[in-house]
């Protein structure tokens, strides 16, 4: 049976295991995420190792909406997966991906997803081996949400991890924040005030391996998706029962993502980013940090935010512009729900 | 903050990556599923792996109700994942875990699922190391869908996938069918007709390395899930290029089951199974493998039901108890949605 790619929608059957289960593997997914592991369609993916530190992380991804300017659902599944990986300083190697469909949904727009999803794992050089799609009723899910699990490897002599940050310790943001967030925010329905705004979605695969090529004792790496740079900050204090002190000039913000956040009473530091990340280094290891990302395309703005200091209440605080200092606690609420 | 496990229920700030979700991580996941990986509370989980074969699999959970006779979505949710590992012949290892949770759901389910998790994956013998939390608005998910994936290491010389079926080879199944399937709809809404019958949701860790142990070169492996034992016959016959015969009278069902189905016209052989598994093996290792599957208690039903033979359309053929014979083909819709 040959799926209908334009006019086809999604029914249970899909979710059958039966013949409509099958058709769809071999018609969307073994034909785009191509390789030797699917193609044995086993129910799991066999590969070889190298004996040393494995890493292993997942992600639930609902955005919503599921396309968005800069990216969309599919590359965001693999990319944001994909950097969990990264931020331990490890070579991402493998991906799953597994796809809960909601019944009515466009095997037009599945399709698209499917392709993003494919050429995303090739820019990060990484493969789709493993997956699984199950399909619940209309009403009971919102088009599709993808669950991606990444094991990639570290190498020797690399430590990084967010519980090693130390008083003295340099902070340092590789670009501008909140260009993710507020994408995703401007293209909701009735918040169309910027079509500028682009996601920053993009694997960081290669900066990080840059980065830790140039410095191998990176203390700290972390992206700060949901919650922002404010909530990861807030993380490495806990972490590390240290303080953390950030100048609020430092932090790069682009002009669309400032207005929008005042619009609407947004703090850009609890935006999600989708291709940033902060480390926290020796101080005397963060220029030849900075000097390594800022030679590659996704660190090119990359800059000291600030540093580590003692505190035995784990404060985080923001230097502001005007010459004040507020403590950027962690989000009480919700600010932005479905972002990532 | 403390959470009320008793009246409180979720909202969309306990997938803020803030306070939240924090507090849900601390008195929640991290207190059942302790473990040092998870306790690093990094975005990723660090662990030592020995060279060789590893192993890698992915699934959704959306079964419905969530508590079921025999089981309920969080134990099923780890049996999964570690049996797609395990039928690779693979000692499972770690899990990773991520929840897509409905805005309204009880906290004290929640617990009641997570704690679940925690005793199945204790049975099995694996950690669940990394995880994410993600919640959707009312009316866009189910109560809670999991998504797990686990990993684990396959020995030299073991070589399991479901296309090494060859003609000769005797089928082997571990036991009783169509119990997770059928206990599962009795307890729809509207179809509590038979409490008497129980899921037989389960890990087959032990039960696989109990069998690898004693015939090394067992040729395919794999559990009857979705579908049921007719799907995977059909999918060992396409993938190895065979045919296959079974034997209707070999096949153990309870009385219970076969009466379910037959009330609700549903073939037994496409019913959803979550503790057992099929075999395929030389014919002159049959016995001894069925000797090691009876010796353990989920094993102890295991029956030769039939074995491969040459057929260049890979048709999976049944012999009926009346002496006829039929054609066992994928199914082309959907009986049971929502099984697992």
């Amino acid at each position: 049976m040959n799926l209908d790619f334009e006019q086809g929608i999604i029914d249970l059957s899909f979710g059958s295991g039966g013949r409509v289960s099958a058709a769809l593997i071999d018609q969307l997914f073994l034909k785009y995420f191509d390789n030797v592991w699917l193609n044995q369609k086993n129910d799991q993916a066999c590969f070889k190792v190298p004996s040393g530190r494995m890493v292993m992380s997942t992600d639930s991804h609902v955005v919503s909406p599921l396309f968005f300017p800069g990216g969309d659902i599919g590359s965001l599944s693999v990319y944001g997966t994909i950097n969990d990986v990264v931020m331990s300083g490890a070579k991402p190697l493998y991906l799953s991906a597994s796809f809960i469909l909601e019944e009515g949904f466009s095997l037009k727009d599945l399709k698209r997803i499917v392709e993003s999803m494919a050429n995303a794992a090739k820019n990060a050089n990484v493969s789709i081996v493993t997956g699984d799609t199950k399909v619940v009723e209309k009403g009971h899910g919102d088009g599709v949400y993808i669950t991606t699990t990444g094991v990639g490897i570290v190498s020797d002599g690399i430590n990084i991890s967010g519980d090693r940050a130390q008083p003295g310790d340099h902070i340092i943001l590789s670009g501008y924040i909140g260009d993710h967030g507020m994408a995703v925010m401007s293209c909701r329905e009735g918040l169309e005030f910027h079509s500028s705004l682009q996601s920053d979605s993009a694997s960081l695969h290669d900066l990080v391996a840059q980065m830790v090529n140039a410095v191998s004792d990176i203390h700290c790496l972390r992206d700060p998706t949901r919650g922002g740079v404010a909530t990861i900050l807030n993380e490495f204090a806990e972490q590390s029962q240290v303080g953390i002190s950030v100048d609020e000039t430092k932090i790069p913000i682009h002009e669309a993502v400032q207005g929008a956040c005042e619009l609407l009473g947004i703090d850009p530091l609890y935006v999600a980013n989708e291709g940033k990340l902060v480390a926290i280094c020796r101080a005397e290891d963060s220029n030849k940090l900075i000097e390594a990302m800022r030679s590659h395309p996704r660190g090119h703005d990359a800059a000291i935010i600030g540093e580590v200091i003692d505190d035995a209440r784990h404060f985080v605080r923001l230097k502001t512009a005007f010459g004040g200092t507020r403590i950027l606690a962690l989000l009480a609420g919700e600010q932005l729900p479905r972002i990532c």
